[in-house]
Order: C-alpha cells, then structure tokens, then sequence
C-alpha cells in the first residue's frame, strides 16, 4: 500500500499473516488528531475495509505518545462551521473502526488522552504498556470531552467514566484494565510482539466468520435483549448455512484442521 | 416431578426448603444443548415456573461439564429450517430462564461453553467452581458466537466480551467473577452445598416478592433511566400495597420474624 | 443560605470554595428519606441548581449513617395515592440529583442501603470511607428495591445487582469500589477532607464547562451509540465556541493559567 501511504499515515499490510499495520505518523504532535489525519486515516481505513486478505488490523502511534487527541491549534477562533467539520469527522472516524469487517487492535504507548482516548476506546481490542495512560482532560482546557464520553462510558461504566470526564486526571494501563478498558498490560519491550501475536490469533481464523461476528456485536450491543436475540438468531442460522462454518464444523468433528474460504 | 422427568434433563423438588434442582444430564455429551434437551428443558422450566411452591430454580450440570453449547452433529450439512429452529429454541430457553418468575441459579463446574457460557451467563445468578472456564469458542469453527455474545456482552461488557469471543480463549473462574460473570467462586468440593445455601437466604423471602423484583429487573434494565423509573415506581406501589409488604414492614417495625402468604 | 436551611437539611455554601455541602440531618431516624426531607431535599437542590457561584455539591449525611432508605413508619397501613406520592418524590429526587449542572459527590460513611444506596448511585461520583456498606435488604422485608435496582444495576451491572437484590446482603466499601459504584475509598477520619478536595479539584475548571459535561453525559448514556454522537458532536461544536473553551485552549497553547468567566 505504498502508493497510497499519506503522509500522517503509514500503513503496512502483510499478507501472508494477513495482518495491516496502520500507524499514527505525527509524533512530534504527539499525533495529534488533525483534519488532515484524520481524513487520511479514514481512507487508509476504508481501503484496508473492503481488502479480502487483511483479517486484522493494529492500530498504532509513531513516538512515545498513542494519541493527545485533537490538534489544539486548529481549535482557537474559527468558525462554527470549522468545529462542526472537526467533530463530524472524528465522529466518522470512530464508527469505521467499528464498522469496517476487520477487528481492529489499539497498540497504545504513552499517552491516549481526549479523542486519542475515545479512539482507544473504540477500537474492538485494546493492548497497552505498563506506561500507557488514558485521560479525558478536556475539562481542565474548556472543552469537556463530550464526545469521547460516549466510547469511554460504554467502555467502563458510569461513575468511573463521570471521574476520568470531571477530574481529567488519567488513569494508568493496570487501573484502565482494571475497569475493563484495555485488554492486556505487557512491559514495554513487548507491546509490538504482543500485539502481534494476538492479531495472528484471530487471522487464524476465517475472515468471514469474524466480519459476521463484528457486525453482529455492534448491531446487538444497544438494542434491548429481545431485538438483540430477534437479530442475532438470525445472524447464527445464516453463518451455520455459509461454507466456513460446515467446513469449520466438520474438520472439528473429524479432529482435522479446517481449511478457509479466504486462505 | 418424577413423573414429568424426562431423559435428557432430571428435576427434583425439595419442597420444604422451595427450592428445585434441575440436571442438564447428557454427561456424556457435555450436556450439549441438543434440540431434545432444550425442549425438554424448556418443559421443565415452565411447569416449575408455574409452581407457587417453588422459590429457586438451581440449574446444574451433571458430569465433569456444565454445558458445552449447542450439539455439534445437529449443526452440519442440515437446510436453513433446522437451523432456525435450533436458534429459535435456544432463545426461547434463555428468555424462558428470565422470565419464570423463580430466581434461578447457575451451578459451574468444569466448561460452560458457547451456549453453555451463555446460558449461565442468563440465569440470575452463577456460582462456579474454582476449575470452571468460561467461553465462547464458536469462531475456530466457523460458527461466531453470535447469540451467545447477547448475554456475554451484557455481562462482563464490551472490550471483555469481544476478547472472548474473538480469540475463543476460555477465562476461569476468578477471572469470571472479577469480570462480573460470576457470583462467587468456591472450592469443587463446596459447590453443590454453597449454592444450595444462597438458594436456601433466597428462599427464605416471600417468593411472590422476589418474582415481582425479578419480573421488574429484566423490565427495566434495557429502558433508558426516565423510563426504567417510570415504570419502576409503579412496581413500588403495588409491591407496598401487597400483604407480604405489609406484613414484612410491619415485622420489621415489631421486631418479629415475618410469616410470608406463601408458607 | 441559612434562611432556606429547613430542619431536616443542612445547606451551607462557601463561595470562595464554590463548593456547597448539604447534610441530610436525621441522624436519630439513620437519615431514612421521609417525605419531608425528600421534599426539603429537593428544594435545596433546586436552589442551588440555579447559584452561579455554586460548583460542586457534596451531599452528606449527619451521624453514623449516610442513609437507611425510606421512612418505614411511612410505609404501613397507608392508602395507594400515599405510596405513590413517596416513590414519585422519590424518582423526582433522584432524576433532580443527574439535572442539576453541579457534579454531585456523595461522601458515605456507615449505611447506605435502600433508597440510601439509590442515592449513593445516583449521584456523580461517590466517596465512601472504609466501613461503609451498600445494600438494598428490601427483599427481607417484602418490598423488593425496584426503584433503587435502576441506579444499582446502572452502577455495577446484572449480576452483582441481582446478588445485592436477591439476597439483600451489604456489600462492603471495597467490594463496592471494584465494583464501580464508589471512586474511592479512605479511612474514617479522611472523609471529609478527601471528599472536599476532590470538590475542590472540579470545582477548578469552569463551571459553565462542568454543566455542559455533566447534562451531556446524561442525555447521551441511555441512547444508542449513532444517536449518542449524534447528539454530542453538536454538543462539543457549542462547547468550542464558549468563551470558556477558547480562553482555556488559548491559555494552554500560550502555558498560562485560564481565567474562568465565572470567576
């Protein structure tokens, strides 16, 4: 993907593990969430999203930080239209990552702080280091993060969200764990490898069954337990019915390794 | 109930202490959820949620297993009927189970698995064994854990929930009940008696009490706060006016055991 | 405001602190929420909800308990309009305590159990000291915690509410932190203190911001996540271009203090 490779951007597919790279590429602004990254992360995104050989894909930030979220500079006296601009894109940003096929992994070093946070928090699964920490700091600056809340509160719950938003004092990677924001805490020598090797743990399987899986999570998770199983039941007889799972099925019961449709 | 018992589930009832334990027993099998034993589950399950002489429902498995998850030889090369039929009894067993009017509990050992994970993950309570695990493993075989993820996602929340489900690694036991998916963790040789005893304090309140609570819970849990109070408030009244209230308020105040309408 | 101050509240504000305590001054009843200081309560709060010179308030409880629920004495022998005034009163505290623009920190020692926990709950953010208990034992005396379930199982989720419903059997500060329904506890004799700090801590930011944050978490908690953003991206566009939000990105950018327009 070389050709299309902006400039805030890398990305990095490879194919035999079938597992993209995707790195925040800011670090001297801590990679900050500008227009401009943001606007390319969401092509890259769309890109990797309708690619059949990516099963995966890391989310990662160049430097010592994950993300400091929005670029400050591009949030003193401009135009409604401009902040409206800046919020609808971010907003778009966050429900691709839950939208296109692929689950998608945040690798988070350092800092993930306002909408570096909210896009930790978005992502299907979180890796962080000893050393990561998340914070929604916008209160302290004027600018409480009402949008982060949204991924932050359904992330861990009321009252520990309501502290993170009002003190804007972060939380470390072993606390963020804790209240079931990050997935693994490993030492810093081991966030790439590990990340990594959680990727290839899920490319392990087939593609079609986990993009079936991601959709139906995100479809199910705000509907009330009824519509939830109305659409789930649904989604189930129909992957039953798809060659994977037969396949998946039968080599289980045969003690056999499956073979996918993607591979 | 001996007469009732069918072969796939067994039922006995202790009614001096109201409490019911009811035997997935396909040991065998891992208790797999057969289209059989769901039914004849769901059979059992009515008949005892109609019983006034009934307080708690004790769910258990019998064998090394709790429940592996739905039975595998009923799930390939069949037409799209069969699986929506499958699909269709299992939610009407898990909605059975939160809607009989008894509180009823899990009772974990060894593997509750994809359907199984999601059964205890639906009863009212769980306590496990200290060697259970919990999981949803439906992605290495082609089939995601898509009805399962319902009640999983409910329960230990988001990021968790997708981490089970997309790398199908199982959890034990503490890390079940650090995560919310479990009441208590106890020793193999103390899980028959421990959870016989939280039967035992639950059934020691007025059971229509706890049905009216039980009934409000599922009610307003997926209602939006306003809502959920709307329409709690309303329980609240007529629960104040019912005799066991009065009678247990009027106990408290006295400084007496209450003596429930359903003794 | 001690020609407000009614007799079973204690209201005190300090203005330099911008920081208001209001006491529920019941000590001998246990602060129970008859439907006098519900309705005094209310009336604080609502005075206070519209004071610019007010941002944060702590409620606390005079003597050994936060609080032990409603008024028992109330609750026997009484007509259904009563009933319904007391769980009206109720919902409308509780829905009073979310609606203020001021964060609203409960600092609990002893009990809260019932409407008490409900209370604890429901505001913002809790402070418990270290022998505190949270329960909801309606069940044990035949009017099952309906109203208190909704902010409970809000707090801590399905099952760790159930357990505290069904059995009606307290859970300790601890229990109750890593559980999410406290932020943090400290010994007895720190309670005010630390509870005062943290006040101060919030009360530091913009009170105008706070509000914004604060009406904006709840207004997005119970939606679905689209509309959730819906909703906040437009209410972080307003937010951007308060006074209050360019002078605080301003004074970051230029690392200077901010000057709050409440100030």
């Amino acid at each position: 993907m070389t050709t299309t490779a902006p400039s805030t951007i890398l990305a990095e597919v490879d194919t035999e593990a079938r597992i993209a790279t995707v790195t925040l590429n800011r670090p001297e602004k801590r990679n900050a969430l500008s227009l401009e990254l943001m606007g390319e992360l969401i092509e890259v995104l769309r890109e990797l999203g309708v690619r059949r050989d990516v099963s995966v894909v890391i989310l990662a930030g160049a430097g010592p930080a994950f993300s400091a979220g929005h670029d400050l500079s591009e949030m003193v006296g401009r135009r409604v239209e401009d902040y409206r601009e800046i919020f609808d894109r971010c907003c778009e940003l966050m429900e691709l990552v839950q939208s296109i096929p692929q689950p998608v992994i945040a690798q988070v070093q350092g800092i993930a702080t306002a909408a570096g946070c909210q896009l930790a928090a978005t992502c299907d699964l979180v890796v962080a280091e000893e050393g990561a920490r998340f914070g929604t700091p916008g209160v302290r600056i004027g600018l409480f993060c009402s949008t982060p809340m949204v991924a932050l509160s359904r992330a861990v719950g009321q009252k520990r969200a309501m502290q993170m938003l009002l003190t804007g004092v972060p939380v470390d990677a072993a606390t963020a764990a804790d209240w079931g924001l990050v997935n693994e805490v490993v030492p810093a020598d081991r966030l790439g490898a590990r990340t990594r090797e959680l990727a290839g743990q899920i490319a392990s399987a087939s593609s079609v069954v986990t993009g079936i899986g991601k959709e139906a999570f995100y479809a199910q998770i705000s509907r009330d337990q009824r519509s939830a199983y109305e659409y789930t039941k649904t989604v189930m007889t129909m992957n039953a019915l798809a060659p994977d799972a037969q396949e998946g099925i039968g080599a289980f019961l045969a003690k056999r390794e499956p073979v996918w449709s993607d591979r």
